[in-house]
């Protein structure tokens, strides 16, 4: 029986490309994404095609028990999950805060930080009883500087970042590794950042962000550092990092 | 007609103390609070004693529309909110992750963000109207970094801190200062740190923290900064600065 | 006999004007400077003329002994030096890494490190023996965070806040109050920002950053937060606070 | 010919291991450090008995000249440098601020900071020429808060930390990746570690943090996250990152 590498909001970025990676490596794919059955279709084919294991959820992270009956399920019929991966963004684009309607800010809590939660509430206990696991975390610049329009967005990021602290203070001592990863920069993903621009902006991106897309940060490569994450020796975690392309600016730079 | 300073969270503690100096200083404080009729009308009554102008309001602050109530018929029927001071602490004490319930962590997102969502949705605009406004935050240290057993506290904390800087980017130019005030220690309040700890270990701290109570922060001390802060000129405003007692150390250094 | 406001980098900006607004409050100001015994004297003029008492002298920070000796004198002759103020700045304007000559980058730290850690080391223990002082130590962006071309400007700012962070550590418990003030933006001071710019280009900032020269931050009301930070009570102190004008974006917003 | 990772501080902990592990990834790993020529005999020769490639030079990076000819000679010598390690610690142990010499703080700054600033003034040039590189600083947790005693270490850490954001704001877009490693606890190096506290002391630590020196970082484990980040493709670079035993509480949670 295989390990699981559960992924929460597993589209064609960062999500699909970490499934693809720790199937490669010998763990079942459990890949969980809110829409799009042709796409997981497509990913959970694509992995097997390279020869791993993969299975793919439709599944509405923000709906009453979704994650924890995906969980459940997963653990009773795959396999024990070794690694789980919360990858679900949060940003609705820059609204003023009279634009921001309470439902919208409620909506960034519930994927930005309550979904976390109740993913780390179920699989982090597990994690402890078999002594090991590692939970990665995809966060956005959002989660250490508040930029105007983000009311929501970073809200939302700002309380996933002090959650994953507070798992990393009770958890890491029992054998769980979590990891807040700080994706400060456009992922080259057709399903997120292709849809926000349209096609043909996309395309034109991908082409003067320079040579062999490298302004754009390439997904299958965040992969590896995931993946690294995952292997670290337990004497050397890093709690942690940021990712960003080299020719773009850190957050902090402006 | 007077100004009006906003307390949402008027307790014995900070909020009561904000509002009396505000009051002394020629504003209406408006004063709410979730329970505690007498307490709240003792302080309506040592304000007006002392010469000055209070009003006090009972309110739980996480029921749909009574923040939003209450800012409207202070604006009708008192005065202009002129300075806002949310104060509401979302402290739940240290709990391990499989005992925060999903409804305590829900809790500590409608307290410690949400709630100062609503209330700056209202009163940031009205303050961009009239060209000018403070708009004061206390925060604690699990906004800066996440403790164990704190996970819905530090959760709410770090959403409440981004939300302050995305509300400073956004109305800062418009003339509405937003100040996040971390207090990084053990307020002198009897109706929280009292109420948490007893009696009789109250009484004992207070001892044995020194000279003058000096280990425990003051809140009549701490209003201070809070004037100071609502007065500072615009070209020099504090977005963020912290508080303790000298004999305290700081966050980072354990 | 006066208590002492010790100013090291008491220009026509924010150094003179913190010095000129003790001196109101019962402060002896003394005023050093590296050059420009004019300015010096039109300084330690107007303090009189308002009625204070000052004193100023010349001093090259960067030479030994220079610092050492003047805190002597001033004790032994004036008074006790209850607020010392270290208000040196270390900007040599942006230059790439092969144009920081070595000599650069040692004079950034001398001016931006290393000076306040002999001023420390004198006056700390001073305040330590009386029970109480104040060490104010104006900062800048780059102490947080590192620009391009800013080589030897960020890496001396970035000690300067590790060192006020230790000598809390140490000297908090023992009364004495240290601050880290982190300006960020342009000061409207005409012998630093006029110099750099020029007159024209000056003046002409001046008046297009808006109304009252909002756009710049007005040294003398810098001055009130200096003051409220050494009137703080020692049961909420502040050790870390920024400052800019309400319409330039914090550091982190870019 | 071989590309060459130089390591400035080479002993046995972080820096022996590196050089160790880019040699068997086919490096040839010029080894610097200050004393001990039969320790870095020995490193040579475990790493040709593994078949890699490497030499060892006596070096005190304080000293006038130093780093540079050693730069120099190994460029002409055996290859261009494709990997820097500045590995140099600047830990005197805590000292009170009156017994900490301005020679120790000034030692601290000059193997802290300055040395980092003399490696990178010119290697990142020469990989900037060369279209790629990798700069690998090791850090502390004094680089990001000043604890008590370490006045010197915090200093010059600080300055280490702004500076490699310097670095990489002015070399990132050139191609070169600079990395500032925060090494949050106690490595298992007996010349570091093993002389601060004995053989004893040093043994005992060693055997009750834990089954398998867990609670001790191992310093070829951490030699595994520099190699990662060695490899990570430019759009995905990290520059900032934290290293600790699971076991350890991370800086932030005291």
């Amino acid at each position: 029986m295989k390990p699981v590498c559960l992924v929460i909001g597993a589209g064609a970025g960062i999500g699909g490309n970490v499934g693809r990676r720790f199937a490669r490596e010998g763990y079942h794919a459990a890949l969980c994404r809110r829409t799009d059955q042709d796409g997981l279709d497509r990913l959970v084919g694509a992995i097997e095609g390279d020869g791993g294991s993969a299975s793919g959820y439709l599944l509405n992270a923000v709906d009453d028990g979704t994650i924890e009956q995906r969980i459940e399920a997963v653990e009773a019929e795959i396999g024990p999950i070794e690694v789980a991966v919360y990858n679900l963004g949060a940003q609705i684009g820059d609204r003023p805060l009279r634009s921001t309607s309470y439902k919208a800010f409620e909506m960034g809590w519930r994927l930005g930080c309550f979904g976390l939660f109740r993913l780390a509430n179920l699989v982090c206990p597990l994690m402890e009883e078999r002594g090991a696991g590692t939970l990665l975390v995809t966060s956005a610049t959002a989660a250490v500087r508040g930029n105007a329009g983000q009311h929501s967005h970073a809200a939302a990021m700002g309380g996933r970042r002090m959650l994953c602290q507070t798992l990393n203070a009770e958890y890491g001592p029992k054998g769980v590794h979590v990891a807040h990863i700080l994706v400060d920069g456009a992922v080259d993903a057709p399903d997120t950042l292709g849809k926000m621009l349209g096609p043909e902006r996309y395309q034109q991106l991908r082409e003067t962000r320079g040579m062999e897309h490298d302004g754009l940060m390439l997904p299958e490569r965040i992969a590896d550092t995931y993946w690294h994450l995952a292997q670290q020796h337990r004497s050397v975690w890093t709690h942690e990092l940021d990712l960003r392309s080299f020719s773009d600016s850190p957050w902090w730079n402006g």
